[in-house]
């Protein structure tokens, strides 16, 4: 049995955070368990740096994954075991000396590598259209609102600047995270990689092959198991949050403008009850994302308060929350990049009468400039 | 484009609560239109009481519900759509007057009566259970522990005792929701139903068709919209939360006996590291849905903070965090029936040298009677 | 030492919630003790039904109680060392046979019904001055907006009908909770009670202690100890977030309506930059809350995870957010009925060109009754 | 009126996080207030690099400050008024061209910055003594659990390497957040700074004023105002919370090992029902602070949802969980470091029969030698 339970019916932009979904989960998985066995080959000198067993993923019957995670609370013994069907003589190098929480944890870093990586794309495509609004409406004036009341003179052109500039942090973020590395689990039952050592009679096999895998997976070597310390996961999350930290505040933005502002999106979603209406769905989606953000990173951060070597639920509480966040960083960053492009500045109902002397533009221009300047710093490390 | 995003690889317990799933809101959506369509033709009196159009669920193309819920930021449009399709001549009676959220709201509160008469039939096998283990170790001594420590004694059967109050109180919840009504959504595109008097030319329209339209549905009528007051969104997914508490703590005592206590799971998952290993799975998916629940009703009600007639997020952002508590109540209750039908007490551990004399037995005896009287009075609502 | 650490200068309505500050839940826990002294009497037939001894709260030293908590997790065991000198020959009644938590969490209880009893009093208020504005407005067009842009027609009348109702689901889940009872807590170290057993040699001791000390404090008797089964306080914390639901809500719209909305607060709050502007004080202190309450609610949820006759982290998890709920309800409700008092609605700016005609009147005025009668409804159990 | 509300009853560790508390946040308002006012002197030619009004903050009025914020939503403005009273004929330099928001987010800053330092140097002390229990039992053996069961043989010392690491992580995401500077914030009413151009006739004022504000207060200067992209006070609250994720789980084990494990803290505090009882009161602080951590983080994050120039409730629902992070954090660090110094490694009672093997052994020792220089790297930037 392994039905579809969600397709993405109450997912607005589901599809694009498609690419962190349980296909894709599994796949890591099964990348995981290739690159551990293709490292045992490397260790025992029956392989070269490179060679390992190819799985096939579209062969595995994801109804037996389903099956097993509920006997077992995780799906890895089940899938160990297609796996060593699918190796026939070379089962016995596959998950040799490794734990659930290896395959586990390793795979879902891969993911959340490349799917940042994608949100990373997408922030540095709405960031260079916002750079472009920026400076294209420097000296356009508006009045500014604070606490919901019109305030003070600024520019059209110092609003996208905010805006710029928080895409900027989360870009930063993303940056910082990747330096940091994503870091291979591996650890195997209680964190020492003794079964490794025992299956290869080496002292160095667990230090060796955690290393084996990194290279083959083109993550970071952290030195340690981190099956207990969630730091890694935690780094993480915060990233894929901050994502959403930037991309909330501009659909906020973007739906406030939608009602009296000096923009508004193009095109925009119908009303099944007024078809005539225009709604400002990518502002929508962007603010739900940003509320549904928090919930998920609180989740990821109880599950911190791990116990032993391996607790008794907060580890398995971790995963949906972990690969929700994901989810949430790739949809916004993707439809962030999407409500950029399709915005549409038009002369502003505010900016009739608005009383912007030379100070109040000299002063928002220079917001401008800043982000503009920091945003080249950011693109750098592009 | 419709692929499975999630199949349940990080849903240990998933297949339980696949029935809150999209296939399950897609067909409660149809039987809303279903509903609403066949409400239509008994106010003009071209149809019965009962009469209503007979959509075929399953001609339904969800990728097509994907695409339009991505333009449009739900998936109604893009159903209204093909519903249309499927009523040929009848095609106006559909949706007529209706908007989205009367349907998505509608849906979910169908999606919840049902899901949460599963969880409370399973809490009341579990229930069960429990009693009959509470008076069966009524007098089997054993050393409480408060804050890790030894404390005084008690017994087996006040500490079954304790669990089977948890679960009176999740079903005293579920009760208390079912008596106040699982209520209809029926209030157009602003909420007071405008459209369907100047479809009907009846001013009593709006009032009419909620009514049928509950009455078809099996659901209450509430006597108004509530697309802003989101107290029913929020009352059902307390509700489910309540459960998650009352499983959520039977998981940690489970693990923990696990270890040290006077009882143990049968059965018990494997280990991918340990194959010997007999890991105490059911009270890992129920501590891990208990450490879940939290960060989804928080959600939830984050996404209270309506405004205007519909908000241009927070209702987006309900979603799936409502339906995510549907799922873990519905997965915890039926793990807690499995655990406590699997439970195994064995001669405790604790119990050697347990100074427990008639005092300590006689007390921990009246929370066994006080906790079956309790029980006796739930299960009459039954 | 126990100088104060908060005193309000990051709470800006902390004085309106200053009835559940730490001196309220310090009188509370003493009226407590002084309630099971009382009852210790009353059993031992040294004393009547309403005599307890008279504790002098104001002599008790903070700063020992501050320093016993941090000694032994809870401030009890100083306090009890306090008031026993206070009560001289009769010290060994004071206490006696009780545990911590039976204090703390009955303390809880009785600050929770006093304050949600006084912020019932204030949403009273409010409904009373909405209803008033409703049925005023009924008649007074306004065009509606959902997701930011205009959509239909309705009336100021029926969006105030929309903030009446959520303040009467709010009041109905105040006067649930309040018919449910508000339970007293006394179970002793395991929650068996055998010390009030042991130190009165009657086996009845726990029930009639308990029943005792509930009608002394009008609190209800539940005939049992929930020390384990946090179902109580999550059932007051859960009311406490249905104010803020109400009320965050209309603070919200409120603020949205400063922008371009029929109506205004009156007066409004200064600005440090700009002291001519008028800032919507009461609605920002209104969302704020409304987006603080989540955070509290989830914590006061990962609390009930309890375990063993008393967990090791959860139940001291509690307190904090539990008082925090109630000083947030508290607020809410008070600032709610000040806001309303003080609202101006003006001739609407978006009622001009609004094209209602007469059935979006009709349809809007219905909306209008309906609130109307359900606030009867409610009201009519104060 | 500015009773206490707060002094500490339900908070066992408040006094320890006392330094974050309002008397702190009011002297770092009053600090950045000199500060600016001194940076006006020098961009004005009277005053030197370090010339500042000496406030005296003891004489602030705190009931003034608690009836202003109601008034206003902010205590800024009742402050200003107090210290141009102070400032006399300097008083027009006060608060000149600034709004609240850059006095309450720089003040927040500033106590962070000083909180967070405070409990770096806790946690250093607590990784010193983890470093040293965990070579002194670098080879003591006992069997590791993993979901409650007992898994494969580890050694003590492993353990408090696992220990060691998660305070290394900590202690590097504070490394991290200092690198990468606290930022002052001073952007006026919305953000350009126009009103220090004004002020000055200097277009460069806001840039000139900001460095000195930063360079007096030994804050860094981020280059722009961060009003609406709330990145740096979410990038403080992930670090606090990130000291919470250490601390959370060593409380964990502390309270697991107090349970059935290889050491139990020294002394304990003692128990109002059972006075011969030592519970593990720091671990049980350490645990609930990390159950309370999540929730906070999330307002925070719920909290950057920022809006306009400055939004009408989540600017200020951030201040009270950013500032209870800090506490947490503060309180939990200190907490850690009693609780590594007090503790007592016994002979195991699971380490008889324990049968560890020379691979065991060695591959914990391994585990020990990677968290001892990874501490030692760690501590390098002390």
């Amino acid at each position: 049995m392994a039905d579809a339970f969600d397709w993405g019916l109450l997912e607005p932009a589901g599809a694009l955070g498609a690419s962190v979904g349980d296909d894709r989960v599994l796949a890591a998985m099964v990348a995981v368990e290739a690159a551990l066995a293709g490292a045992w080959r490397e260790i025992e000198g029956t392989g070269s740096a490179s060679d390992a067993p190819a799985f096939d993923v579209d062969a595995i019957d994801r109804g037996r994954l389903v099956d097993g995670a509920r006997d077992a609370g995780v799906p890895i013994i089940a899938l160990v075991a297609q796996l060593r069907e699918q190796a026939g003589e070379a089962a016995d190098a596959v998950h040799r000396g490794a734990t659930s929480q290896d395959i586990v944890d390793t795979a879902l870093v891969l993911v959340s590598r490349d799917g940042l990586a994608r949100a990373a794309e997408a922030l540095a495509t709405a960031a260079d259209a916002l750079a472009e609004l920026a400076v294209r409406y420097r000296a356009t004036p508006v009045v500014a609102r604070t606490l919901s009341q019109p305030a003070e003179p600024t520019t059209v052109g110092a609003q996208f600047a905010t805006w710029l500039d928080g895409v900027s942090s989360a870009r930063e973020a993303l940056d910082a995270l990747s330096a940091a590395g994503f870091p291979v689990q591996l650890g195997g039952a209680v964190g020492t990689g003794a079964a490794f050592v025992r299956a290869s009679g080496r002292d160095d096999a667990p230090a060796i092959l955690r290393a084996a895998v990194a290279r083959r997976l083109g993550l970071s070597d952290p030195g340690r198991a981190w099956h207990t310390d969630r730091t890694p996961a935690v780094a993480i999350a915060d990233a894929a949050a901050r994502v959403c930290v930037a991309t909330g505040r501009i659909g906020r933005d973007l739906a406030l403008a939608a009602r009296d502002g000096a923009f508004r999106p193009a095109g925009g979603g119908g009303s099944s009850a007024m078809p005539h209406k225009r709604n400002p769905v990518d502002a929508v989606i962007l603010s739900a994302n940003g509320l549904r953000a928090p919930g998920l990173l609180a989740t990821v951060h109880a599950a911190t308060l791990s116990s032993d070597a391996r607790p008794a639920g907060e580890w398995h509480a971790e995963w949906q929350a972990w690969r929700g966040l994901l989810r949430l960083a790739l949809e916004s960053a993707e439809v962030l990049a999407n409500a950029i492009a399709d915005l549409v500045v038009e002369a502003s109902p505010n900016a009739d009468g608005v009383a912007a002397d030379d100070v109040d533009l000299a002063a928002a221009g220079a917001v401008v400039d800043a982000a503009i300047a920091r945003h080249g710093r950011t693109d750098r490390s592009r």
